[in-house]
């Protein structure tokens, strides 16, 4: 029997689900390739790390989504390298696999800019193991301060959020609230209302792809809630028990969230073709490589040549059924078409009750019709049934009564039989 | 002001609980001691095993729990010895803490009964941690087994569980549905249908503490699944692919599942008072500790000088409730009453629509009754109404489609910020 023309796509993110569902009714083996074998739903990380959520609400088995597909192979390995050259994706477990089209798409890595003190000391935000590791130890001061109080002069419940882009700003939203409606109540012998949250963007406004009045809006309502705002300065070193600003401030907080910045991941390097951008694959119109047509990339890892794309879920989800497609015009021997992204909005939810919306056009949306927009759209684009109706459960749940039922502290070390 | 009398309470199960909520009234200081900030709901410790139930929907936080009782402080310390003579509770953090009373509910633990290889290789399952260790030990095998399929012949999927009673019969019968209904779907290239799992109790019969009908019902039904069921022999070592049983047969087998004996924590041992069978704390009529009557002592840990109470929930939570009344009884100057343990029945589930429930006066339930009875009286007992309405969201999930979205490998280890 013929092998039939096989498409490998690396990353199990928005882009890489897209690519493999376009490729459904396609005459090719698809084999995706992911380090986990879950989907996350990385526009909730900061409920996670916030402990609205817990990791199985937005994360989803890849192996369940397409149970029904049957020319897809799941693989669980880390991809330790593409050879551009003999079309071989070189994996740590199973060996290499032999692709015909390879689609990139490994989205971005968390990038310290090389600030001292932000690889050892500040927490990202890019995987669900990220955003427990961050919860876990967010809680853990307050536990550690409820039995040491000196604690709490050293920064113990002070926070500094670096980066004032939709997910730093969610951070410090989620933050607060989690201060000031849950942990209050849990630890009344702590003055959790002196305990700060500090939100740094070294740009001059919050939110810098939405509009103005939508900026300026996401800052009086953070201001409201208790956060305090700083821009136009950056972080440049972190230690610790301080974080010290661009112009020279010094904040005494032991934890750091860093939301500043993302590269493509390294992953990118490997294949020897023209990078753009923050380590991103440059791709042609039709978003293939141009050197290597056979090779696609998607999403975070792609550069655009014109203006970039914002680095979210649609271009990913757009970029990945628009490959699914070319990939499909290919076999049947048609030419390949350009990508056209189309711009369905932007929005960041700030709180209970509040979250900017800005619709294509100029139109835009705050306060309570922003934050049900927002809660909406999420529910639908959350993936599965179960998952919408456990974060749903768990949304009004919280919603109700100001309780928040992940903030459990379950860090023991896994125990491993080894093999 | 005059310090209240302070009543100190090891151990947040289902025992210090108790006391601490029939404390509730009483003119006392409540200090509840944990190493951890949640509750752990036992009886379903399985179903996160078999990726039925994620942890947060069996855990509680213990803040949330007594937010609204006054008198209680929760401390998360691990208890690191007691000082019965200075009456001091020694800790790893915040420093030793003074009782007037003591309520020991610190549980059991799990014991090897050294056989050679189990502290080593071997599953336990007496803590949510246990019991994501081994889900994601389980579901990797099968990952692992799916790019190397040379591992199905070593054992990778075949799992050995070692204990006949109510746990191991509800995790053997657990995980053949994980393997049937959920795994051999997301594993279509694997033959799980040859995936053994091989139930093993040194006893005569399996639930040793049910009626004999229940036993036999219990044993049918487990076969009739596909479980192998092996009685009057136990384990004699184990490898990290094979088991050893004590007829000598020879079991190729990556997993062991240690559901075999228990033994009551090794706090009991500090108190420096008379220990009874599995090491546990002596107590008198009242549950008090006779030597030094204000130290109370309940559940797992406790040792009745009779007919020794079932290691289950209720003898844990009775005792518990008995325990605060006594408190009450001293402190307004009457005597304490002797503890009369209530036998409410006992129930084990075997899998889809099987369970059996045995009465107390000889009364039975079995299959689909037996099984909802199960489901209602867990879902009754789990604490709070947001983990219900998720358990039931989850288990609806898992009954109409067969699937199970905990099945995912979150095992990357925590980034911690050192402090």
């Amino acid at each position: 029997m013929q092998r039939r023309h096989r498409v490998v796509v690396i990353g199990a993110g928005f882009g890489g689900l897209a690519v493999v569902k376009g490729l459904r009714d396609e005459p090719v083996d698809v084999v995706l390739v992911d380090a986990h074998n879950f989907h996350t739903f990385q526009p909730l990380l900061y409920q996670v790390a916030t402990a609205g959520l817990d990791v199985d609400d937005i994360a989803y088995a890849v192996r369940g989504i397409f149970r029904k597909q049957r020319n897809v192979t799941v693989r669980m390995a880390r991809v330790t390298g593409v050879d551009a050259e003999a079309r071989l994706v070189h994996t740590d477990a199973g060996g290499p696999i032999e692709y015909d089209t390879l689609v990139m798409a490994v989205g971005a890595v968390t990038t310290s800019f090389g600030v001292p003190g932000v690889d050892e000391h500040a927490f990202p935000l890019k995987s669900a193991a990220d955003a427990v590791a961050l919860r876990q130890h967010v809680i853990g001061r307050f536990e550690a301060a409820s039995t040491d109080p000196s604690l709490v002069a050293r920064g113990a419940l002070d926070v500094v959020v670096c980066g004032g882009g939709p997910t730093g700003v969610e951070m410090a939203g989620g933050l607060m609230e989690l201060f000031t409606k849950v942990l209050a109540k849990d630890f009344p012998q702590l003055d959790v209302r002196r305990a700060r949250v500090v939100l740094v963007e070294a740009g001059e406004r919050l939110l810098a792809s939405f509009s103005e009045a939508s900026s300026e809006h996401a800052r009086t309502s953070l201001a409201k809630v208790g956060v305090e705002v700083v821009t136009g300065t950056g972080v440049a070193s972190v230690t610790p028990e301080e974080v010290v600003l661009g112009n020279g401030d010094r904040i005494t907080a032991q934890t750091l969230v860093w939301a500043a910045g993302v590269r493509a991941h390294p992953l990118a390097a490997t294949l020897g073709v023209e990078l753009g951008r923050g380590g991103r694959i440059v791709v042609g119109l039709d978003l293939a490589v141009p050197e290597r047509p056979e090779i696609f990339a998607i999403g975070d890892v792609a550069a655009d040549r014109d203006t970039p794309l914002p680095q979210v879920a649609q271009p990913a989800i757009q970029g990945g059924r628009h490959v699914a497609r070319q990939i499909g015009h290919r076999l049947a021997g048609r030419p390949t078409e350009p990508f056209r992204y189309v711009d369905k909005g932007s929005m960041a939810t700030i709180g209970r009750h509040e979250a900017v919306v800005d619709f294509p056009g100029g139109r835009r949306l705050s306060g309570f019709l922003g934050w049900v927009s927002w809660l909406g759209l999420h529910l639908v684009y959350l993936m599965g049934f179960r998952n919408r109706a456990n974060v749903l459960v768990n949304w009004a749940w919280n919603y109700l009564t100001y309780d928040r039922a992940a903030r459990l502290l379950t860090d023991d070390p896994p125990r491993r039989r080894p093999t």
